[in-house]
């Protein structure tokens, strides 16, 4: 058979067509290491242009579809995910190696169409948009959609992140804005079904066919092009460090607003009294979290900060043992195994030290064993950048300092994160040093935890998946919790002296709903105007 | 005397000191063409550093600090403006040429002390901050203080916008966050009376020294590395696009934000209908708003769209004949009217033509005509670009279109801008074209107005003074209006499982003040957590 007959189709403008590529690929099983059926385009410029097009015209019909028709499209497309849940599942782990039950069947799908049906009732409740009206200027505004979103799914969530499904979908269409997603390579096969699932309810809907739209893989080049193009609004990425700050660069160079979730070391820091209260405990919940997923979490807490002494050298005992025991994750690709590698190999020359046994277990290529390190605060101190490299998987870093002082320093080399955990003692023996160090963790994270491991990410409104440069581009963005996450993927749109029948329903005098929250003369109401 | 003598001295970390200069400025009188008795120092990249510093530590200091004293400052210091009114519009006066009446003391202080005041009110409020309680999951959000701010003031609002006192600098010292002005060196005097006064009343309200800090000019290189300094937590700058964006580039390059306010063109579109009931009103209105502040303002409509005929020829006469009537502005400076001459002839080479009688008038170089030029809807769309070229200061370009679909394509091409205004029939016989229109100019531009020329900016909740690139650099943020300018020199905090005695008082049970709009489990309430 020729090739352009085996080569899956992209989804464009509606159709799933034959793919203008400059070449393909197949994805592996991780666990066998043995390439899997289907074969998958990279995509020419010609896709991304076509795609971007048919975009930009469906965000223009977009804006004139009422909010509910958008919400009917996310509930359905969950309803049909949740229908597909096995055949998913199957999919997914045969693509990424990460179990089918809990974690893809149980947990990552319920969370990922949980989300969509979140977006949905966002969309038509409206309150995410900040309706604000000044009566007496006459002025309101409100954020309204940005156009085009380009969404760049990660390859450690199949379904929750995913390019089509995942949060940053859900946000952008939820905003009211067409998404042309790039599928990660690693698991193109579950995301061509979540598209298939997307494409019929598009059609269910009644949106504009290119609502949702897919490709595989593009070169660098193409990506670039893509978040800079004069079409596109926004764009959204959830990777790696390099791939992230290519893009930044691109998009910022052409003044489009671009969000980034990228590398993040997630330092949690154990006081002593929580040690002493609680460290066998404690050791346990740090190995469970580092190790949960293959470690292959946003949020995997890669850096744990002891204080010198017994119980911390009781603490790292305990993790190196559980570490050993465990039977390494096959991970999600072979190349992110040789990356693991090289990331040890980077943080041993910097001089931290292997504790645990570090033996390549047998089987496929796609493991790296389970890998705990450590160093001392001055170590730290000396090579801080160095011994914060990006190590994707279950690895972890112990820094055990000498004092509060030296504790404070090492907090204060920190790079951004994500996440920032604190655990402390129950008897307040810990509180001194706690409100000594937490207003500078507190700075460097996004999400500050205490007494508990952040690899949970509750779809929350209060929750801040985001934090300081470098774990993404700009701290005050969060890509998971409802409202605020929609609020990436708008402008906005202030209307002064517009004629009241010209405004959007939602800053009209009547409220359109009766619930919608809005600033009308500095007062929160879901009353309507003059009421 | 020695130069070291008569240099005025820069305020850091609380204390007015000698710069470490590498030279030093005289600005001038624009009226008179004079230099100003008062030398000023170029700061060298150790100014730049010292104040970084002090902010640095100032910002960890703020953090403790009750926001009713950050409240008492802002006050404070809007009282001493105020009361020192007349040596301040006589000074400003002197080094911008704009009138002391009304202009400087009656709109332009006024406006100033009046945000000052809401941005107080703010602070105390704290609802800007959007506080979010998920009480079920436990986790809890809000926006804090970004770290230390650098704002970048314009030429031309000395009181208004400027680094020391203006809109930047309210919203982020409301929002918790020391502030380094660069002053513009076009009114140094004005921008050191203003910090004499903030000075003080950073002490009266005992606020870190370092809160308020002032620098007057600093070479490019050390701009740039300023915003891209890991110890700033964000910048602001307003001014032409090309000093903009290489702050942009430096900041963006950093991860650090970056708030940008740059040209803007403010397409005023007049539809047919409109013309004819009320051409002659109209061609006033346009006339008196595109003349205001001698057209150096940042929502000066540069661009106003006619459809073809006698009554739009009648409109470009009027206008014509108001401009050579009507004296031309002194112009902030020198330079300012050599830039403008040389976007005029940038514009005529585009293919515009020049309708006014373009004669210099005599007196101070700080002068250029009152300038009308004219372009049909095809010439405009042969050299879109061109005919964008920013021109700071009273002149204008009437774009005459044959029919809709040329000014829906004119539409297409126009830039971002901050503001964009539609003219229609009272009768209704422009509705048709209206629906048409106004979408696409709505995604252009971040305030639409009816009916209302844009040069007014009021100080409301509902503001947008924003718009997309490359009128700034994000369309989601914008420079006027509380609360939400407060947003953009803010991070976003979650707070997962801390301990309630532990979280901010925005988050803790009890609401802090009985009035803080806080999000609790999707209910906007100003009740405490479980009431």
């Amino acid at each position: 058979m020729s090739k352009g007959f085996m080569t899956q189709p992209v989804l464009i403008a509606g159709k799933w067509r034959a793919s203008e590529s400059t070449g393909s690929f197949r994805p592996q099983n991780p666990s066998t290491g043995e390439a899997l059926p289907d074969e998958y385009p990279i995509s020419s410029w010609n896709d991304c242009d076509a795609a971007l097009t048919a975009a930009a015209e469906a965000a223009v019909t977009l804006r004139g579809v009422p909010r509910e028709k958008i919400a009917a499209f996310l509930n359905t497309f969950a309803d049909r995910l949740d229908a597909r849940k096995a055949e998913l599942a199957q999919m997914a782990n045969r693509e990424t190696a990460l179990p089918v039950s809990p974690r893809l069947a149980d947990v990552e799908l319920p969370r990922t169409t949980g989300q969509l049906r979140q977006a949905a009732a966002a969309a038509v409740d409206g309150s995410w948009a900040l309706p604000t009206i000044d009566t007496k200027a006459n002025i309101r505004s409100c954020y309204s959609a940005i156009g085009p979103v380009v969404v760049f799914g990660p390859n450690n969530f199949p379904f929750a992140f995913n390019g089509i499904g995942g949060g940053d979908f859900a946000a952008a269409i939820a905003a009211g804005n067409p998404v042309i997603a790039k599928g990660h390579p690693l698991h193109p096969g579950t995301t061509r079904m979540m598209a298939e699932e997307a494409a019929a309810a598009v059609a269910e809907a009644g949106l504009p066919p290119a609502t949702v739209q897919l490709i595989y893989k593009v070169d660098r080049a193409s990506g670039q092009r893509m978040v800079a193009d004069p079409r596109v609004g926004a764009s959204a990425f959830t990777g790696g460090r390099a791939g992230g700050l290519a893009l930044k660069a691109a998009a910022d160079k052409a003044g489009k607003p671009i969000y980034l979730e990228m590398s993040s070391i997630n330092p949690v820091v154990i006081l002593p009294g929580a040690l002493t209260e609680r460290g066998g405990a404690l050791a346990e919940e740090y190995a469970s979290s580092t190790l949960l997923g293959g470690g292959q979490f946003c949020t995997n807490p890669g850096l744990v900060m002891l204080f010198q002494g017994d119980k911390a050298e009781d603490f790292i005992a305990a993790v190196t043992s559980t570490f050993d025991k465990a039977t390494p994750a096959t991970l999600l690709s072979a190349e992110g195994a040789r990356s693991l590698a090289a990331s040890v190999k980077v943080l041993q020359q910097a001089g931290a030290q292997l504790v645990t046994k570090g033996v390549t277990p047998d089987g496929p290529a796609c493991r790296h064993p389970n890998t705990l390190l450590r160093a001392s605060g001055a170590q730290f101190l000396a090579s801080p950048e160095a011994l914060q490299t990006e190590a994707f998987g279950a690895s972890a870093l112990a820094v055990v300092v000498r004092d509060a002082a030296e504790a404070g320093s090492v907090i204060e080399h920190l790079e951004g994160s994500l996440t920032g955990a604190i655990y402390s003692a129950q008897s307040g023996a810990d509180d001194d040093l706690y409100s000594k160090l937490a207003p500078r963790l507190r700075d460097r994270v996004g999400r500050l935890l205490n007494d508990k491991m952040p690899t949970g990410v509750a779809v929350s409104p209060a929750m801040n998946h985001g934090g300081p440069y470098p774990a993404t581009g700009h701290p005050g963005f969060t890509a998971v919790g409802i409202p605020a996450s929609l609020r990436r993927f708008a402008a906005l749109h202030s209307y002064d002296n517009v004629r009241e029948p010209r405004l959007p329903a939602a800053l009209r005098d009547k409220n359109p709903t009766g619930t919608l929250w809005r600033l009308i003369d500095g007062r929160q109401t879901q009353s309507d105007v003059g009421a």
